[in-house]
């Protein structure tokens, strides 16, 4: 099982799965029920009806277990599982999927004959409330399909927050009705860079692409089905040439400016005055409106040189009391701590232990991302056939490494959790992104769900491996990359670790 | 609705479709009641339970009624939906749902409250057996996810069969235990043109990807479940450089090749002698026993030139006959009927006219796919900004315009039916797959299922729209490709009309 539960007792014999198994439905578990059957159903052809002839799955909330902890009992004779909320029984119900064929995860029945489960009893309870995933859909657009997909691929590894970044230098995804330019004409770019940006390649072919309204709502409510909150992140106010490009008024000093095309920190942002945060605040709005959940990303990062910080903390600290005012928390980068982070913000610590002790320490809620242990866009080992290496070294085995917990050890009651980022300017579909994200995408949601370090890791990856191929995903082999998975036309820029340490000790040394 | 029914007669009021909504089941619809309730409970809440406590939806069998027709009855007091057999009960379900608002066909709820179906009573039934569409994942390859998601949309069009252009020069798809190195080597390329042969142009990057048997086995469960029939076709004996490439023995003569990396015909193909007879003998065993359907496609067409064309029928008619030993039909494109083809064989008729009529008259089943009407990888207008603009002008009203009966008028019982072709050169992904496939299939789908010539269709294609929208689909907009759909990258080849006709008549003068 992956990620490993608390607590895993193996009995005698087996239940048997079929078409006559039915499945008896706590109060408050409909919603499970439904996904439950929705999975296995097409891919068993065990449909799970209330009224089954068979044996029975039952299902049902106890009080005593802790949140989104449950207890599977497999025996002979029955399937029991509990969980102290219905994320807890979702979890559990993860877990009973590992405990059938790889196949169960497949959308249609590729054997005949029942299945076996084997008896074993299984207490399970989450390390982290915060498991997360950032996805950036504004380096390269994902089209909505593929977003429910990895929303599944999450799901599967008991995470549950996907971060998704909405807006970028190279291209505005979020449709904001009061500024509908925002997608219009900062929805796409005119061409993308081929590797990375020091070496100045380009395909002379458009990208771009954006979500509706109503897209949104199904993205939010398909998460939540599953347990995922859909953390939105409007990145402000650096990284925003794509606005720009749709709206020069919100930085009349660069002149008019396209959505940018190269990878890399744009020179240009919306200016810093009242009338750029009056049009934060609407998008914020729109924001609010579409997600209702409890955090929103500002980004707050890297903004344009030649901004005052002054200048910038004021415009922040207003963003954050904007959506305060929506009853919700800011969600932000760490460069927010540069000079002090409003209160009750949430950082997003992705520059090493310095910035998430300095921010636990100020009292932020955290949520750790270091780049070199989570940036999944980093390459994956020396090789220089590693499509698009770029970053560090980062293995599977350097993310199962991660300890959140290690990085603020005197305030551990700050750390939410953790995620992984996939920055995706050299991911230009889920081809790309399934490479790069899996099965490193395994070992850390087994440090935010169990804790790293278990000696068995590697044997119970290999199990899972089988799992990712019938969920189709085109995961990275041990081996390195298949033949069609290199880039030899985009080549990268890898970097040295003790190179990127200094470089991060030097960038965030004033916090 | 869009086919459009053969009668469509309005009531009074409006069903309510809602979380109470009861589902009564028919024998032998099981399936089409998991697939319905699939649909439409994450789509709209309403789970359709067997025990539900408000008004019905009654699936049943009405053996009066025609093979894949329907009889669905919508009054303010229930839905009665039966069907000459479950294929007709599921094409009278894609109907029901045409006739629920658009955010029917998404995966999570968009929207609060119940959903209204207004009274009518639809019959109906298919024009034509075949309803299919070509598509080709040797050029691309196409993961299986997408594959799934492209069946969905074919079913949601009452299209019913899938032909599956699994192998050819570019690339080698289908899994074959006994010859591994088709896949492993077949299975990719060094690099692919970008933007029509003309011109040359190479973009230095790998392309590959193979399925699974097990991949295989659930498209086709996948697709059955929907009333799709898989139609693999193995191309053959021409179309084969990638099988040349993993067995070079196949075609001693040549050398070592690679997997081809240019479009265009190949030099290159295996030899044509027993053993390598005895190789595609091999190779549709193992097709035969992954896909259980009727038809199986064996390609013969666009030989090596310097094959003896009696060389080459003696060929093709060994492996029909080593088919019907399996109890298949052989499918294959036009080419076989140069000097004879053999008896049973079914032509899929892409050349014109005058290879309908030949094959009609020699006595053959026909599945209409003529070039000029049907080939969805032709440009969309005469816009330069069309992606990839190559052969002649196909709007979607061409498409409307495109009647099989006239093709072979004095042999109308030999027509099966049609299908469209996707041809995936430059149709790198499902993003642009999407964009040269729809809205054009809406039209044939409704010449196979209904006929063409209705003055209304214009109408109620831009009804559909948002449908196809709902279901996550980047059609062709009317006013052109939006600008992240150019590929001004990738320079086409357009054609003229009289051009290709006068090309096709030099080509088909023999037949």
């Amino acid at each position: 099982m992956l990620p490993v539960p608390r607590s895993v007792t193996w009995g005698a014999g087996e239940f048997e799965l079929d078409a006559a198994t039915g499945l008896s439905v706590g109060e408050g578990l409909d919603g499970v029920a439904h996904w439950l059957r929705g999975e296995l159903g097409p891919a068993l052809g065990c449909w799970l009806s209330p009224a089954g002839t068979g044996r029975t799955i039952a299902l049902a909330l106890d009080p005593g277990l802790p949140p989104s902890g449950y207890l599977l009992v497999v025996t002979r004779d029955g399937i029991t599982l509990l969980g102290g909320d219905p994320a807890g029984v979702f979890h559990g119900a993860q877990t009973l999927r590992q405990l059938l064929p790889p196949a169960s995860y497949r959308r249609a029945p590729v054997a005949d004959g029942p299945c076996r489960v084997p008896a074993v009893t299984v207490r399970d309870a989450p390390r982290y409330r915060w498991r997360g995933c950032m996805l950036d859909v504004a380096r390269h657009f994902m089209p909505r399909a593929d977003v429910l997909r990895f929303i599944d691929l999450l799901a599967a590894h008991k995470l549950n927050v996907l971060h998704l970044h909405l807006t970028d230098d190279q291209g505005w995804r979020f449709p904001v009705e009061r500024y509908p330019l925002l997608t219009e004409v900062g929805g796409w770019r005119a061409e993308s860079m081929v590797g990375s940006r020091q070496h100045a390649r380009t395909d002379g072919r458009p990208h771009g692409g954006h979500y509706t309204a109503d897209d949104i709502r199904e993205i939010v409510a398909y998460a939540a089905a599953r347990f995922v909150t859909v953390v939105p992140e409007i990145d402000l106010p650096g990284h925003t040439q794509a606005a720009v490009a749709a709206y020069p008024w919100l930085a009349p000093g660069h002149g008019p400016v396209g959505v940018r095309t190269g990878w890399g920190l744009s020179p240009v942002g919306i200016d810093l005055t009242e009338e750029t945060l009056a049009f934060c605040r609407d998008v914020l709005d729109e924001v609010c409106a579409l997600f209702p959940g409890e955090y929103i990303g500002i980004g707050g990062d890297e903004c344009p040189p030649g901004q005052p910080l002054a200048d910038r903390r004021r415009f922040v600290r207003a963003l954050v009391e904007h959506l305060a005012g929506h009853g919700r928390r800011a969600y932000a980068w760490d460069e927010i701590l540069e000079g002090g982070a409003p209160r009750g913000v949430i950082v997003a610590a992705w520059r090493g232990p310095g910035v998430t002790r300095a921010a636990a320490g100020a009292g932020h809620d955290v949520v750790a991302c270091p780049d070199l242990s989570t940036y999944l866009d980093y390459r994956q080992s020396e090789h220089p056939d590693e499509p698009v290496p770029v970053g560090t070294v980062l293995t599977v085995d350097d993310v199962y490494a991660f300890d959140p917990a290690a990085l603020a050890p005197d305030h551990p009651e700050r750390i939410l959790g953790a995620q992984c980022n996939v920055w995706t300017e050299h991911m230009p579909g889920t081809r790309a992104v399934d490479y790069m994200v899996f099965p490193r995408l395994c070992a850390l949601a087994e440090v935010v769900w169990s804790a790293g370090g278990r000696a068995d890791f590697r044997d119970r990856l290999a199990e899972h491996l089988p799992r990712l191929a019938a969920m189709g995903v085109e995961y990275r082999p041990e081996s390195g990359p298949l033949p069609w998975q290199r880039r030899p036309d985009a080549p990268g820029w890898p970097r040295a670790r003790a190179d990127r340490e200094s470089e991060l000790d030097a960038l965030t040394r004033g916090i």
